[in-house]
């Protein structure tokens, strides 16, 4: 199937956002991504923060790691100021610290290891078994029958093909050793230049999605409903992939309470290559909370 | 079983290790605690930084996460200095980093985030089914049958009651999907003092202990001759637990490959009840790897 004229519009804007314009040596400016939630999305925080530290990077190394905290919502239309710190120079490691700052005030904190390719032990799960993503449900049909008829709210969205596959609550068979689970196939939704920094940082990007939400697979499908924030947000990265192709995203929540959840990510290609492990932690507050 | 006389006294250098000394407003100082590693342990400075960070925080606000990178090893015959940064206040959540140096360079740097009670939804992982701790090995049985006869090198251990339940390898049913599996049933060796704190910081610096390892149950038994060193550690905190009461340590490595080990534990009260979740990732170089 042909990606639609909308989907190469969103992927461009995405390739745009996801070029930094460089001030001085180590700081960079992010061009404001609008969207309809009041503040900026933190997939796009978190990939542009990436993207300025990898440009910090002598060839040769490669991510393998983030790790980040959310402080305070980000201003949508706002440009996201991005300063790098080199805390580590190694031989075989390198360690960045990004602070993304707007308004004078740092809204966000990403740190990130760096690693020599070497050889190794090589070991990984196992991808679930799961329908292919041409029988999975396109989140837009899935969102227009849960949400809202007039499908997904956030632009984010148009540069995604997404196809749930199942939650605990529906479509998935219930685990009661693993109580919230959730599984989709998803890809960048027209092709992206072959260049890997670009896929990581996509992929980035892409990986803040609908993670959080595995923590509600134990409990509704009325996500809409839920005051839903990220706290933090860890990648490893571990196999190179492209993200414009199919790869399945394998959640699980092993644990909610007081007020949050945290979730956990496999990502398989469609091929079961295990390509890397998302971690996050968010407020899930129920309906009627009062703050 | 009473705790031997060493346990008492390894339990209580552990608790004077964990009490830092104030230098000034959000800047501590923690001994030195010698081992025979040739490097501080890893435990030691992130549970000594949480402890410095928790200092910072008023009453009502409980850690619920933290994040960290090591990147230099530690003079473990020198003090630690930790410098607290209050990069966040909220309302709701507090955020902390801090920055672990030694001979005027930074070893360490951690953050952490602080959350004042909420309500919410509530799940949890089960725990597996496992043999209860009285029928677990002991760790230093199997030091010794297959490291070094004289038992654990290192002298963390003393301060730990460990019963290895089995790994991959040997003990547990190989899970084609999992790997790399690895359960051990821990305490700390002599009871603790009843100060919540202290209970989380004893827990942050045990669960370095052992984790990485999960990475060589799809390999070797051998561990004693692989290169390994952490290289971040991550805990999110579910529910308060005691630490010196057996906790199921339920480790398993999603994957390793380019010389790195990425494992994920999660710890589970002896009634089942899901504490925390941990991850790690570390080198891990093979035996004749040339560096």
């Amino acid at each position: 199937m042909q990606p639609t004229p909308e989907a190469y519009q969103a992927v461009q804007a995405l390739v745009d956002v996801l070029d930094l314009e460089t001030i001085d040596d180590d700081l960079f400016r992010g061009r404001p991504s609008p969207n309809d939630r009041g503040r900026a999305f933190g997939g796009t925080v978190a990939a542009q923060a990436l993207v300025a530290a990898a440009r910090s990077v002598d060839e040769g190394f490669w991510v393998h790691s983030m790790h980040s905290y959310f402080l305070l919502p980000g201003d949508p239309s706002a440009p996201i100021v991005y300063d790098v710190d080199r805390i580590r120079d190694g031989r075989s490691f390198l360690t960045r610290r990004v602070a993304a700052r707007q308004h004078g005030r740092p809204i966000y904190y990403q740190t990130l290891n760096f690693h020599r390719h070497e050889e190794g032990y090589d070991h990984q799960d196992a991808m679930p078994e799961v329908v292919p993503p041409e029988k999975g449900l396109d989140i837009r049909t899935l969102m227009a029958q849960q949400i809202d008829p007039d499908g997904p709210a956030t632009t984010e969205w148009d540069a995604l093909d997404v196809r749930a596959v199942g939650n605990s609550l529906m479509g998935l068979e219930p685990d009661p050793r693993r109580p919230a689970q959730q599984r989709s196939w998803m890809r960048i939704a027209a092709p992206l230049p072959d260049d890997p920094l670009l896929h990581v940082a996509a992929f980035t990007w892409a990986s803040d999605l609908s993670l959080l939400s595995a923590s509600l697979a134990a409990h509704t499908l009325e996500m809409d409903k839920v005051q839903m924030a990220s706290l933090d947000h860890s990648i490893w990265f571990h196999r190179p992939f492209k993200v414009d192709q199919w790869w399945l995203y394998d959640q699980e929540s092993p644990s909610a309470q007081g007020g949050r959840g945290l979730s956990l990510g496999r990502v398989f290609t469609h091929d079961g290559v295990l390509a890397a492990t998302v971690a996050q932690e968010g407020i899930i507050r129920p309906p009627r909370h009062k703050d």
